[in-house]
């Protein structure tokens, strides 16, 4: 079951024990072929296999057997909320994320600046990733457009990236992406996928023609490709579901979005774990629930870099020592799906969980923070979907169901 | 899956292969702090740990990861049936556990005797555990309360308990308890939680008025306290669902009355574990499926009383090997959900399960009756409304589902 669907009764609103899910993204790998040992078990990670061996440990499926997932819908289930029911578009993720003006019936899409030669085919899809406040400026001049009975906001991301929110009447986000995501081809004309999706397609096509219009003649960012159309989401917020004060500590745009989709406050914190622990401190006594989300080592899984995940997963170990210094009445360490580095990418496989409370069950063959090693842990294979409940138990956060 | 989704036409009507499922109430427990470990890891089971060596271990997850339940939901999972679809209200299971007259379209509650002020607050919610022969004169003055278009039903439990049946039309079941649960406040009037509950609040609180002039100047119980409305449930009983024809064996009215709930026959049998394996023995014969219910070991965790729990396995670990004796094709030891005597209340931990056929898979690491061990068992972890299933199963009693 999953954990937003359990009644919002059986959950306790007013409690001291506080939760912290630290989310390692791409935590899970697989074994290295010269060593036969995988990123977790090459890394030495000394508290990480202290609290392993004194708490309950588990692996996780994101959502089912076989599936990868991406961040988006994995950190949903983690959440509680089912991924397959509450699919968010990337857009709307990278609009929550900046903490664009964004709200119900709108629709957000994603921006790449990018280089078009003379005959019209793309040259470089991220127009030589242009400095993060050239794109500023791009978008500057984006919103000037106008289009009849709609609005719109372009705001920049990073580099080349940059995210518009569409506002107004009968916008849908059933839209194909204008980005061929290859080089050498002309942009697309972005299609409505059903009828209801041909205002929001207009809207679009408009958007990119005036688009062309202003960046003609520049360079290297001289057209716009647009995708991952996105309505805003309406998920019942962490506070209605388990009467839980949520903070999310995230660096990125794109958890901080999805944090805010389930109705996460988003702390004001930095990009290093340091700066994140110290939002974390400043923050203890006014939240219940703490998300704290670590990106480097899905970037270093993704890259193939097995040395360098290896390395940061040593980095984060201390740091979850500092935290079990705050005394939180539950702490987790996970991640939201597995990225490991033999294969460059993320990857099904059940991704291991620690949790620590008082009232675990450590198991000896359990003893430490690695795949092999959840697989003989106390909490089993379950759904990353289902951890909420589990948390929220280990707090005594939860009633008794029935007499 | 659930096991009473199971399409009726795979279970086997007809077959000698009996199935015996003992249920040890609030089985599961946790590490005691000085020790290390739980109540069964505690406790000398030869016979236990005899049986879970040879035949296939697991854990039953009640519901969902987290989630606590109560008895009543704990054991209709036990029998196969979705305890969060098909919720039975309190006192629909008291009607059915003392066998008073209830069928489809009534509605039944629990009272409680109890002393109130000259104010008129509650001063004793038990009435000093009143002796149960005070209870049932009390309640035969009740049973002449007379309500405009709808009968009733008053019966003693045991002390200051008792349950009513209100029959007539119109009746629901989402009215709110009279009882406050805590002494020093009034008693509230039971409210109907949408209209079509209206005429249910309206016969209860009819019934309160003329409880309280037959019980004015009585003391100490010179009122009573409603709750737990619950109306008939109409769920489909084993022998229809498994074609299974089914006996409880359980002292406790709770546990006799969802065994009736879901089409069992109840056995006359006394308190005793002994009278409850002799009862056993005399109806060897007539039954398919024996469900024998062992309540003492809950009350020693929900006391906090690990020796007593620990001692209480040890009673009944020589019994199983009692019923042995009697070669069922099937026999089960398990429990409705964990009351680790270290919480003092019912957990959500999964619960041991052990399960004796010939068709079995013994697993090394799996060779005690024990939490620990049944998590490494070839059962895995799987929800308690999937083991009728594979109860049916290792009976021989489910055929191939497609060609």
């Amino acid at each position: 079951m999953i954990s937003s669907e359990v009644t919002p009764r059986l959950f306790v609103p007013k409690s001291d024990v506080k939760i912290v899910m630290v989310v390692v993204d791409g935590l899970g790998g697989l074994p290295h072929p010269d060593t036969g040992r995988s990123e977790l078990e090459t890394a030495a990670l000394p508290n990480l296999d202290r609290i392993a061996a004194a708490g309950s440990c588990g692996l996780l499926t994101p959502l089912a057997p076989g599936l990868t997932l991406g961040s988006g819908p994995a950190h949903l289930a983690l959440f509680g909320y089912d991924p397959w029911k509450n699919e968010i578009g990337r857009g709307a993720l990278s609009a929550l994320g900046l903490g664009m003006p964004f709200t119900v019936g709108d629709v957000a899409a994603r921006l790449n600046f990018c280089t078009v030669n003379a005959d019209g085919l793309v040259e470089d899809r991220r127009a030589g990733r242009i400095p993060t406040d050239l794109c500023q400026k791009l978008c500057e001049s984006l919103n000037e457009i106008e289009i009849d009975g709609a609005e719109l906001t372009v705001a920049p991301e990073r580099e080349y990236r940059a995210t518009v929110v569409f506002r107004g009447d009968g916008l849908a986000e059933g839209v194909s992406d204008s980005d061929p995501q290859v080089n050498g081809v002309a942009p697309q004309v972005p299609e409505p996928r059903t009828p209801k999706d041909a205002r929001m397609a207009s809207v679009a096509t408009e958007f990119l023609y005036q688009a062309n219009q202003i960046l003609h003649g520049q360079h290297p960012a001289n057209t716009v490709l647009i995708r991952g159309f996105g309505r805003f989401p309406s998920l019942q917020g962490m506070r209605e579901v388990y009467g839980l004060k949520s903070l999310a500590i995230a660096a990125y745009p794109m958890y901080r979005g999805v944090a805010r989709a389930v109705g996460m406050d988003v702390a004001d914190n930095g990009l290093t774990l340091d700066s994140q622990l110290h939002s974390l401190h400043e923050n203890w006594e006014a939240f219940d629930f703490f998300y704290l989300h670590v990106k480097a080592t899905d970037s270093a899984g993704e890259d193939g870099d097995f040395t360098r995940k290896v390395s940061l997963l040593e980095e984060i170990d201390p740091r979850v020592a500092q935290i079990e210094k705050l005394a939180p009445g539950v702490l987790i360490v996970t991640g939201d799906h597995s990225t490991p580095a033999v294969m460059r990418g993320h990857s099904w496989h059940p991704v291991p969980v620690v949790l620590a409370s008082p009232w675990g069950i450590p198991m000896a063959a359990a003893s430490q923070f690695t795949e092999r090693s959840c697989a003989l842990g106390s909490i089993g294979q379950i759904p990353s979907a289902s951890l909420m409940t589990l948390a929220m138990a280990h707090a005594r956060r939860l009633h008794k169901f029935g007499a």
